[in-house]
């Protein structure tokens, strides 16, 4: 949308999250965080705890975007298998991490408890990794190069976000404005297309009510420079009302979510 | 999980999945559906209204899975490119469908009012495309090859499955069991991990709760075999057991969504 803007992509990983089981909260987390930050989010995967599917998403995903985000797999357990398929990714080898050995030490001692074999695990990381902290649970993500390595479990992910804030560039703000019309989408297909077409750096997107059966339609308009958003959105006022129509303009993506 | 499943894979496309307005619900309500039905959901992609994304996702994915489902992107406006994206993956040419003509003639005459030509936008499709019927909101959605095109309104995506469901393969349903017990992932690990190199046709994953503050874990076993499935559910909770916790036995996966 805006050259200075970065961009990102994200990878969740996890069985569960294919078979119905769980509804990911990590990818409804991360888009609006980034949104905020002037991050644009260019693509989601959803993959299996399968090395070769972690592997081939990351090499992808790392060429394209300027910061990608995985979450998922990096627990004590044999299905926690992001730190090795993502150390095959980068070949790099997976190695204990110092710096992690320590800060789960001193957390589990903090706690009464021992670093046991099983929460060993949890230090292993490519080599050169740096860590993420994870104020909820202890165990680290971890950075290498562009790819930011977290945890699937929503607090601690956004535990982790907050650590990562640091290391990410912010960029302009994109703004949204949005109109509400009665559901006459294909009356103002034109006059949108036109509208679109004389401003390209904006992002101009019709959104039908989820049951799809009339009502009303969302029209946001989303850009960096707010002047040309807003007068834009209001040049989609008009035409909802020349149509003979009646549209509310609001400030805002529409979203009631 | 089983050769004798065919595997699947979806495309949401939408610049507001991405930028964090819209939660999509058609991601939510596949996976389960599919499982039900005994086919193994491999990938999804969240993509944005970009022809060159749609392009590579439809051609990656389809090569990959038996059935590729793409939601969003049919509609009568601007950014409703995903009909004219899909018919560049395949190479094949963008017509006005006959047959959707038809459906679409009929479907505003029942209701009084006209195929408009914006409306219209919503009958091309690639040459050959057979359609899929939307008891929604008449627009239908179509199928070529082993790609099924539809709708991302929640409601209109679940009428458009139904008609979908004739044509896909059911497969050997998956049932799982699950044990509730103490968060105690790094404890179980060893033999957990054991458990599952000796089933290694189930599936054994171990899900911390949202909170990741220590309290609970579910331990999932997912396979084809109800028998194999539910004894290795009895020795994970034995395991659980023999390391002096109290486990719950349940069937299902646990999911309380």
């Amino acid at each position: 949308m805006n050259k200075a803007q970065k961009s990102a992509a994200m990878i969740a990983i996890g069985d569960e999250l294919l078979s119905g089981r769980t509804r990911d909260a990590t990818i409804y987390h991360l888009p609006s965080w980034l949104t905020a930050r002037g991050v644009k989010l260019k693509e989601v995967r959803i993959i299996a705890d399968e090395e070769d599917q972690i592997i081939n998403a990351v090499n992808a995903l790392r060429a394209e975007a300027d910061y990608v985000f995985t979450s998922g797999g990096i627990g004590p357990t044999h299905d926690d298998i992001t730190a090795t398929s993502i150390a095959k990714a980068f070949q790099l080898s997976l190695i204990e991490d110092a710096a992690a050995v320590e800060v789960l030490t001193n957390w589990y001692e903090g706690r009464g408890e021992e670093l046991t074999k099983a929460r060993r695990r949890m230090t292993c990381m490519p080599q050169g990794a740096s860590l993420i902290e994870n104020p909820v649970s202890g165990a680290p993500g971890f950075i290498i190069e562009n790819v930011f390595v977290t945890a699937g479990v929503p607090k601690i992910f956004q535990g982790m976000l907050a650590d990562i804030d640091q290391h990410i560039e912010h960029g302009p703000i994109s703004v949204a404005y949005s109109v509400r019309a009665p559901a006459i989408e294909s009356i103002l297909s034109a006059g949108l297309e036109a509208l679109q077409r004389q401003n390209e750096e904006l992002s101009i997107g019709s959104y039908p009510g989820k049951s799809g059966m009339g009502g009303e339609v969302t029209l946001v308009i989303r850009g960096i420079d707010e002047g040309q958003v807003k007068s834009v959105a209001e040049q989609v006022l008009s035409l909802v009302t020349e149509h003979g129509f009646e549209g509310v303009l609001m400030a805002g993506d529409g979203s009631n979510e």
